[in-house]
């Protein structure tokens, strides 16, 4: 991990390749990478579109040069981010190291800490070995791991999306374990480039539809990182950016408005990604996807239902950003002593329709 | 009442209106009333299109030669269906029933059994007095007080779904009370024509956004009739019609898949407009909006979460029709005698966006 | 057609069955078939889900005991409805004849009249010696053919509403054919059930996006009907059903808003299905889809535009109903001597979404 | 203009206010501001939301300490741009250049250049006599007499959208002016903050909604810059952002394709927000308002069309961006000497879906 060392100045830079370029994630990482300062895109594969310009893939790349190059014939460089399905980077994983000192992967090959929860959650796990060097992405919860980590594994869009919401409560300790029940809402973004007729324009379009409604794999990780069971149900709504949680949890004693604050504002008031948005004026008065789209932020924001007993956690982020593609980047820039905004700065749109 | 003892054939019509009949529910009501085998439209007011033609409003009227009249010169009809404003009804209930031997009534302001929970969760009550003789519209709990009934109240859209929800779940007793979330996912049709800022389609598009996070109305209706506290929270998405219940519940003891469909198929076997939607093939596995939209079905499923102990399950209605509008003429069907599914068999559209 | 003999009662019934049912045209004739007085619906094939439930596939249908069956072995009926790709009845259509009197078809594979121009338009045709018996099934332009006609066609939805919109206009001799420009948007049913990349909800959503720009199959259809060659764009836009044709006309001589109304009313007056909606109040002030969602009505209107010596007319229809499954019923209702609006009488909603 | 002078470093900033910073425009002229290397944002104005964080109204400024102040009181800066309603900048633009060395406007105040132009299509011009020093926004058509102009009237979205879209091809002098078609589609946001009940989500979700059928204002400054009269037309579709310009053109005499090629890339080669978009392979194969969402980006591309002797060009931007804020930005840019694309790098999002 020598370019750390030489990462002092701002306009340091370090090369970077995306593996798998033409899929949404893929697509966030080149775009991030573009922009970035610090970063230098050197390659960008693809196995389906190899020859074929970026631009043809992601029309926001319209007149670049950049054409995609076979996965087999990897560049060396300092930091490779790898947009491949579930399953191909713990396959590749010794080629990827080869190619690169640091290694970002945003499927969820590598966010578990043991072979026997990918054993549980997944299909098993054919390099065990460096699951315990590999560090999750996450800076909120993971920051001090993060520099001169080789292997980073970028959290998994709902997980990260109901960590953030819940961890500065959940380490009160005032939680109810039995009773922590996370309602996800997310974008069509979520299952990627292709998609089957269930993805079709015509069948997905205005749905609220539960899917994984129970079991769902994003509860490993919340586990690992909470502490806690969740009882976890996803729905699929019309957006196409998006993951919106919330999170309605039962303490054991008594919370307060001004406790939740306290808690929330300590947790985050440091942090350059996380905003608290609880109440006030005008059409905005909650997190919601919308004010996060296209953005590295995650909006938390709560309410207090005395009645009840319950707080009601609300936690947004952009699936495709803080949920994946921008979540790696600021991992990177952790991780490789760049400014922690770096290449992030973008602050959205207003107004924004179904981002 | 003795137009119920008239209507042994399938042929026999009653006269009914609609007051304040340019609202979105109040265009439903036109819409089904037209369509109906035993009602004669005689008349449909707005104090704001006094004149205009109905279907200079509602569209799918164009070529109707009916024109709203203003409120305050009631025709005399068999049925009055009120679609009017919370407040409107319970200051005029007087005229409503000097001009008809049934009203029918959309607001909430009849909905509850006493003057104290009106002063409760609303504004208090001008017309306590005839709270009493009120019925509560929704066929499925409340059939048998129906007919004959003078005044009929029809449900809140998120209180029908939750209540059609959870009603054969809450019979079985085996509901932990202090632990029932519902979280609810609802259109922009529910907000009612008009609308302001938050409500402009720039603002609106691709929401998921928190409203009434704790405290809403419609918990009062819902412990009525499920006789739980229930931990309610509502989110705007973008559709226009429809409303969606997650419940996340925790029985008290062991409960089987078996249980839960012998609990759900004995409630409603034989309702005409329930359907019982768990899992099976293809794009439509749970109960979704979408499936019901323009009909007077309400779908409900349900899923189980060995792991943590809880049932999710899933309700989905048409918040104009189940929720408002399809539930106070099916509820005047059953009070006057008519057949249950008379002027209610739209089967709904394949593909449909937001509805 | 001994059939339409045995029909001047409207409680007679004939046996219907689709060919080609799990697809959006399939599910939408299954749902009028199965509404309609006049038809008992005896079979729906699929050789994709052949022997599971129509309801699993068209969730408008849950409940429903019937199940698909494999295409190769037809029932005998009285009227054969084919939902089928494009080439399928041609090559099929000797055993559709055998199968029923009355062969319905939505595909193109009938609608032109003369093997020369699939020739030029398509790619051949393998039965052009039943094309003379073909009748188109429009009945606003061909009444008159289809009472006891074998097969009939059904047109292009995209034609429907050009022709639609043009023909009373056309039918004047004022259009100057060099320069009619016909710019159409449509919703992504139109591309039928399962789609791929670029009809996944996530490219598709928010699109105002140039499809066949130039050289659309429709053109032949239009010009067979209007006897004018037509410029005519296509682009796909963020609905479900619909299709919308803006028509810029230039007229030969001085034209009025008079002579536009005569023309109009003269062509459509009659018509059960066609509706003028030129100007006046409200936000509904012109023809547009989703006004005619799910219904089998046509809206027609205009606007003189002095300045330019212009003409624009509106028309607007839903692609799967009066641009498809609903002229097919209306054509047979038609042929067999029924009421023309049997089965075809469902008003569409208001308000509705993305239809 | 002393400040041009000062500004051949790219650190020099220039001071810069927002009047009527609470619209949609408004706010993008923040964003922009906010993030421009050469601006420093000093105020922002709102009557309505004096002394309201413009955060509470922009949920992407949230976070920002920077408040609403009224209008009566205008700091005195450099640049001062007005989103006012069309009508205010012409009451005040004595105060704004008071304020100002450059005022930015844009409203349809000051784009035509002549008071007769503003009687035939406006009502009138308090202001007429500044009409002459008044520079149009466009660099495209106008960067010549940019540098150094005392007021700037950005051009207006739909008239924008067709002048980039057409102006290469009418400088070839081909066009047959008496048919000039142009079909334009147009999002939500066009119709600014608020909203009345035409524009509620309910209304207005799923539309093609013919607007402004005839006679729409921006035909005045079409013609201004085309020397051609067009038959323009708007309709409403499913989007927040974006305007798409379909325009149908018939030359007088043959056009090839490489004609078209050489024309347009003659045009826009050197310009840095143009892109030619024309065919392709993927999903994105012409110009969509999507592919540009967020971004200063003109997307301009075309298709011949033999048989009918017809060029249909295609042409997408922003509405918010190159269609007025942006446009805004980058003539300030001209005008002041700074680097054209400054503050205006952002590339746009993929996928995206309504935005």
């Amino acid at each position: 991990m020598g370019v750390t060392t030489a990462t002092d100045e701002a306009t340091e830079t370090v090369s970077a390749s995306v593996v798998g370029g033409s899929g949404f994630t893929g697509g966030e990482l080149l775009r991030l990478i573009a922009g970035h300062p610090n970063f230098e895109l050197t390659q960008a594969t693809s196995r389906q579109y190899s020859g074929k310009s970026i631009g043809s893939i992601h029309p926001n790349f319209r007149g670049s040069e950049l054409r995609f190059t076979e996965p087999d014939d990897l560049d060396s460089v300092d930091v490779l981010f790898a947009a491949t399905p579930h399953g191909v980077t713990m396959e590749h994983i010794d080629a990827f190291e080869d190619a690169a000192d640091t290694v970002v992967d945003l499927s969820a090959d590598f966010r578990l800490a043991t072979e026997g929860q990918y054993d549980d959650w997944y299909d098993g796990h054919s390099c065990p070995e460096k699951l315990e060097k590999a560090e999750y992405a996450l800076p909120e919860v993971n920051r001090e791991n993060l520099p001169g980590a080789d292997i980073i594994a970028s959290g998994g869009c709902n997980a990260t999306a109901t960590i953030l919401g819940l961890k500065p409560l959940a380490d009160t300790g005032v939680l109810d374990d039995a009773h922590v029940v996370v309602d996800v809402k997310v974008g069509s973004s979520e299952g990627g480039a292709g998609g089957g007729e269930a993805s079709s324009h015509a069948e997905r379009s205005g749905v609220v539809r539960p899917y994984a409604p129970t079991g769902h794999r994003h509860e490993a990780e919340i586990e690992q990182w909470l502490g806690l069971s969740v009882s976890f149900t996803c729905h699929a709504v019309d957006m196409v950016r998006g993951a919106s949680a919330t999170c309605h949890v039962f303490p054991d004693g008594p919370v307060s408005k001004r406790d939740l604050w306290t808690a929330y504002r300590e947790a985050y008031e440091d942090e350059p990604f996380m905003r608290l948005v609880a109440g006030g004026s005008g059409s905005y008065r909650y997190p919601e996807p919308k004010a996060v789209a296209g953005t590295n932020y995650g909006d938390v924001g709560f309410e207090l239902d005395a009645a009840n007993k319950r707080v009601v956690v609300f936690s947004a982020i952009d699936n495709m950003m803080k949920g994946s593609a921008g979540q790696a980047v600021h991992a990177a820039n952790v991780a490789l002593g760049f400014e922690e905004t770096a290449g992030l700065e973008f602050t959205g749109l207003h107004p924004v329709g179904s981002p």
